[in-house]
């Protein structure tokens, strides 16, 4: 089998594009990534515990996502742009840090992996921009795809 | 003492702003970031060994990268907009996966943290969408601060 | 009833999320929106009266509305992404200043209020740059949604 | 006196261009635009009043002004990019609704009235999308340049 | 026969405005555009011959086009947008410069010969911007719409 | 002497990359481009002579012209983000077409010679857009760079 034949972005000159998707049908597609952002306890301390003022720090990440969602075709080279019919953010504060999982529905042609992906990606990287005047040893980590559904290639769920 | 103030992008009432940085001096500033991309070894293979073709997929995720760090100020919400002065990507085949490191460089009145790893973000996640049709369980981790100079912070080296 | 389930851009925590439109149907939906810049009598002569050269104020204010009607979805962070099936735009001197008049018109499975306020917005926000060197006094009044229909929520009319 | 030397934006021909500020020199430049969105005593009352969930509406806000400040140059046609300094967002509950007040600051060569007024517009947006499902009539009014120093043409404040 | 009712993308009144598209039917639509870069010799010569290295020169003007097929509708003011099926770019080394080629495909209420116009004039700009060091004298001519199908005003093929 | 060290944007590795221009004055640079779009007698017709209405067509494709410059760092891959100083569009009626000329001037550490092709290329694709209703035969040609001042590699004139 040849390479250009399985990575899809590659057509067979080896050169990229963006894959011809106009004879997929339209169906509803749902993607869940996760990804967690490591600091140390004083970090999560400042971001979690307290009072009233400290929810900007998690809501302005919330935002970043479901803005970077709606952008991932314009940061993702060969991604097909799409309609998005949802976005779910959630931050989970853990031992060392905060986990974030990210739930975006479609109905289209191609699957929502890398807006689910990329919307992890923006609220790890806006806590950290957030955060950074205190730790700048934080560490972005375990960004993946948790769960797909909907589409020709079914349905996957990561192996826990 | 207060969080606000020592979470810098939270004002005194706990409210996201752009921190004032028209006092600072304009300075040469320099950050690397650093992150890999873990795959299945014949995922690895597809993109490192043989022939041309594959020349594509490392150099669309190297402009994915350069893209990206331009379009820092818009994904990240209180990132200072900056004029960049370069933007250097590289991506090293490892045991079983892609570790990329991306260094940016500008004079200017804020450091460029936030753009090297938001292009280290962009390269993996490009990497992840060119590959996901033979390899949806690849991981995208450690994206870190390896190395920043410039500033009134001073220089920071990641502990190795 | 809870704040929530009637903001509906709170999920149930409070959080802010994109609502989910993945069950609504697609349909014709139409909006229109309305608002004012007023401004010194001397300024709306300048734009109003005279020769051809002026014909690019209104020009560029129609292009600005119809371009930002676009983007919608890259300013106000909630808002889902939509083709847009049209974009019409009227400026209409007033007594002391432009009235702004745009109609949004979309298939698709949520409507286009946004769209015709964010096109109004720029409209007016675009006559007042290219106005303040001789009028730095001018205010944007009134905005607001004249009409909507289609979609389940049922037709509106402002209150004359 | 000829239309085009005042309204500066047209040129000598009447056409949109670009002014020109390579001769101006780069000072500091601070700008405040206010604006309201008004609204029913209900609608209010969900936003400000009650428990922690509701503060992401107005994080929203503030976030959505923060990044439309950074994307003015993008909406406003003939507005110079500029690097932004600083954006301080203030959302004020009033008797009818919510008062938005943003303030701007820049070292460059041209002032950033359009940034903060570009601001307050978008803020003033991103609440009636929030509230819109159970409010339609909201009205955002009262958009106007409160107060600017630094540059050529002096300091100006909005006359009360 | 007026004006207005010919250019399609100006109203009545001879005024810009993004035309109403709602009432067409949603069909395949293809286009390619074709333009070239006229370069001298030795330029030609570092593209195209030697070792592996120089592949990004194509690589990068590929990944151009495709993403400013994706930015058609933010450049091109009266442009609709549209959720693209796939783009495909060709390169092709010619006698005195490279011949470039964009397929665009959509299942839509318009067509795409804009995206494919706007692809080869990223692709050509792109070359011309990592080669201008060497030669500022390249010429980029020759854009047209070689082939349209789809929609209803019919087949084209441009004459030969 | 190695291609890569004469093609700038490639590294030694022969990677893209955006050149360091941290080192370089920042001086004041002017950058002329033109380029033609040829049509149709009757097409040239519609846009020139005639009534008022008809302004809109050139009006909109200055527009477009002044905001694809402000967008080029976002088009061209490797292109530095600049913050212009000016921006100006000449549009001239010639025998078989229109004549597009834009300046642009910064003061900064690169030129800007992308900025003004770029600027005529959205230009050209723009009144390909208004006008393919009635005339799909249009060709853009004869984009080049006509003048440039300023900057380390000294003045360049177009041969005539």
């Amino acid at each position: 089998m040849s390479i250009s034949s399985r990575l899809t972005h590659l057509n067979d000159a080896g050169h990229a594009h963006m894959v011809d998707v106009s004879g997929k049908p339209s169906t509803k597609r749902r993607a869940t990534a996760k990804g967690s952002i490591y600091m140390l306890p004083a970090t999560l301390e400042m971001i979690v515990s307290g009072t009233a003022p400290k929810g900007d720090v998690l809501a302005t990440a919330r935002i970043a996502a479901i803005m970077a969602a709606k952008k991932t075709a314009d940061i993702i080279p060969l991604c097909h742009p799409l309609a998005l019919s949802s976005v779910q953010v959630d931050l989970l504060p853990i031992d060392n840090g905060i986990e974030i999982s990210v739930t975006v529905v479609t109905t289209g042609t191609t699957g929502v992996e890398m807006e689910a992906l990329t919307a992890v990606s923006a609220a790890a990287l806006t806590l950290y921009d957030m955060c950074k005047a205190v730790d700048r040893g934080m560490r972005i980590s375990d960004i993946h795809l948790e769960h797909k559904s909907g589409g020709q290639s079914g349905d996957y769920d990561a192996k826990s």
